[in-house]
């Protein structure tokens, strides 16, 4: 495993084509396109990791999975009434299909979705409160209490979130959205500012593994069947618009984010996290995605 | 195995809510609702079915399925330039997003995307002869000869596609349909009209199973690369703007018909063939999932 | 002349279809709908009305005639940059086609656009200012000091403008939006919320009858072409998805708002108001459109 | 008026950008861009041309408005339930706009509301009867027996027609077609090959200028009420998604063609025809909407 590992990573180090950094704001527009790294973690504990797997980045709409988690474990399906579980078919940040379906975002994935999610959790808390207990999640899942957020990021983000401010104030025009704008999107862009490495990244996916069970740290996040419901809206709506392309390719269950970062699922197997900078014009990890092509082929992971 | 199909088809008689018979022509209006069949075809030969599981019934847009392999052994990859592989977001006879894109249908399993296909498998032959082509394709990965069409469901369906008429004629006018538009109807039309059992629907999907291979008849069909794509391409768009609830209800790779059957691929396991008249207001059967969605319960062959 | 208003006065009294009353906000809620008003003022200052013509009503939508004017009077045809000037066949609240269009709103009338040319107005000026000036602005051409803003109405308006924010967001994600949005809506749901009686509407429309001039106060309010073309755009937009349906049975350049206010020019002939709060289907006054059909079957003012 | 004419057609004579010819055929595609022509009948008989006023062009969709004064003749207001009367927001040829409104076109000025007109003008005639009492109909609203139909450009129009026979289709698959798509689609493109020139192109116009009545031939064509609403939707509607910038610069109903022709009306005062092959990037002729502009600064006759 290790060796596969390493010879993804030199492989990807020769790499010409790696894509574009985010630049939406500046703290993502000055990461160096050049870094690559992978970790796989196993059930059983193990580790295995090639690159800068230490290094943290900003994790973006890979946070949408475990604020999907928290908020079913708080609202149990109560949730689907306020978003749904089918791919949308449109990019990211489209509002198109929030007029077309009366306010209710396509999916916890893409943009409108997760701000409703977040909505949910902050349900009788304070922002501080919500962010507290967003993060206190994710370092419980990952078994890291050094995981935290990159405040500067959040900062940035929030000064330029006007198409997600518009996105929210749809939903509360059609009456999905309790809590007050400002404070909402605070939450949301604190959540999306969480830095992890590649390794924490990798350990925070292993209860999506092992049927909702952390093996490794022994607790229990989620049911068996939540485990793999989460795992299949991963698969079909975990790549934007280009979901259909990440299953046909890789075939594993993940979820993107703008910061380079792919949480892939093997079910059974493993959790893997690679992080590259360099974006696809859809706004999925370019290298991140030929690298798990890559593992999928020398390990047969794929779930078809 | 025996038994628990015969739980779930005794179950499924007892069900009261069984969905709305398809009703856009007489052949299909005038079938009785009350019909139930499952077949679970077992890389070894096996199979074990319940209901009325000899009986044949329309497969129409599981043919799709047929049809795409087919074409991937005609032409390959260059398929892709003609059809993509997203979810489309929207029903299977939208037009939406074909003029949005330029008259490229988002996967080949939406209408558009399916006449498509079956256009690149004309390329060369005479609507007959593409007809014969694709019947005996569906023979031989069914290891069965004794399947046919349903002619008089054929000509119902061509004398009212004019829905599929306007796809066609749309895809033209971007110059990305080769032949006359009644021609590559009729042959579409039949396409749909193949008439299996769910015995012989769930055998013809043992290729899909076993990475590419039909170990019980000894052919191979597909490559194991290629027969994970297609499974792929079954879970992000199997169920048209319903493939999302599929995913996270029933977690299988499968393609609907508004027949009322399903095709639905267990990776390694089985092949499994549902039918049921009845159909959720996408047009998917309604007590086909359900049934799936207890056999995955039982069986745990959900792919996440 | 004034025979003919109050005969029409007369048979609106009768009418028993009166429409809905806007619901949205309590203020326009509690509104009888068995009112009705009509003012025509000609450019030699005679005014005729029937109906509670003196009754202040809250104008809405019809003050986006009014605030285009000023920004047209301020940056002139760089207006044009920043929306458009086509009818959008689409709500007057739709967010979908500002998506297609990158953030340039079709028209100066759709909320989009109203907003953006409020943003223009506001260009180097205070929230408080740029109310100020546009309310002046009113006054002069209407020739009126005592018409003023409803209070109640405005922070009504404000509390419930979650929609026009989500377009407002959208803009600024574009960069079609220049000002912070909690203060740019400030003047718009103000502006909106400017009371007017029919005959100040009516006199307020003077410019628009002699290419720019009130004749009757003697005020040039912009030149014969500007005069013209606002009035192009008022029969093209002027009652959002409605403005076709407008147009054929009227003839006028027209603009309408949710308070049940119309405004209609008939060049070179006079300007006329109508009242009565009840709005049809799209949310025009259901008989302000019937009067004004009445009066020019009467009068054959249709421009047409 | 003779030298206002002639002074614009010296003007355009000098304009180096002409626009685009049509080249979706090859009989528009060979057409020298540098022609042009003007022509302007009064009520009282009188023409006045320059350019190559004697010149048979292809009117295209001019005949648009021929065949729905046809058809108001024969079905009156019942065309109303098969097609609407609003601006479409969306290209001459957009089917997304007949999806979202259930087969029903927004206005019988854009290809699939012009389809359906002809549609309702077959109505108990077979298509050789249908074409002969079109072209009838447009010699007698000319008075001149020489009009006739290129039947070149018929037959190219005919073999590329795919998206017209796509938007057919799709109207007939919600039942707003009654006749075969072949024959329909061969009537409507024999009615949009209609040659004309511009003296013959003004004189037809002339029933629009004078409430109905082509006072220089005698005949009433339609009455006041109908040649006014007719005029409202050239307005509206009868330059595609660019009416409104027709509207705000010209300031006259008028419908254009492909050809390069355009026909527009100053009701009490003339009808005026123009031609230049070249269009805008709406499709719309670009030295005809000049030509036009001018006019209208020239003698005031906007109706604005």
């Amino acid at each position: 495993m290790q060796e596969i590992v390493n010879d993804i990573a030199n492989s990807m180090a020769r790499e010409t084509e790696r894509g574009q950094v985010a630049d939406y704001i500046p703290e993502l527009a000055a990461i160096d396109p050049n870094q690559f790294a992978i970790s796989i973690a196993l059930p059983n504990g193990e580790v295995y990791s090639a690159g800068c797997a230490q290094k943290p980045f900003s994790i973006q709409s890979i946070s949408k999975v475990f604020s999907l988690t928290l908020a079913l474990g708080k609202i149990g399906d109560n949730i689907w009434n306020r978003v749904g579980r089918e791919p949308s078919g449109d990019p990211f940040n489209s509002i198109v299909q929030l007029e077309h379906e009366h306010g209710i975002p396509r999916n916890p994935f893409i943009n409108a979705g997760a701000i409703a999610v977040v909505d949910a959790i902050m349900m009788g808390h304070q922002p501080k409160e919500s962010l507290a207990e967003i993060i206190q999640f994710v370092r419980y899942i990952a078994d890291d209490n050094s995981i935290g957020i990159d405040e500067k990021v959040a900062l940035s983000e929030l000064a330029t979130t006007h198409r997600n401010a518009s996105l929210a104030h749809f939903m509360k025009s059609f009456g999905n959205i309790e809590h007050d704008i400002d404070k909402l999107l605070g939450v949301y862009c604190h959540q999306c500012s969480i830095a992890m490495s590649c390794e924490q990244l990798a350990k925070s996916g292993l209860f999506l593994v092992s049927d909702g069970m952390n093996e490794s740290s022994g607790y229990r996040v989620v049911s068996a069947q939540r485990a793999r419901r989460i795992n299949s809206l991963m698969l079909m709506c975990g790549h934007y618009d280009g979901s259909g392309e990440f299953a046909y390719r890789v075939g594993l269950p993940g979820k993107s984010g703008v910061g380079g970062g792919i949480l892939a699922i093997a079910p059974g197997k493993a959790s893997i996290a690679v992080w590259s900078p360099g974006l696809d014009k859809i706004g999925n990890s370019k290298l991140g995605t030929l690298a798990l092509e890559r593992l999928v082929e020398h390990t047969g992971w794929s779930v078809f």
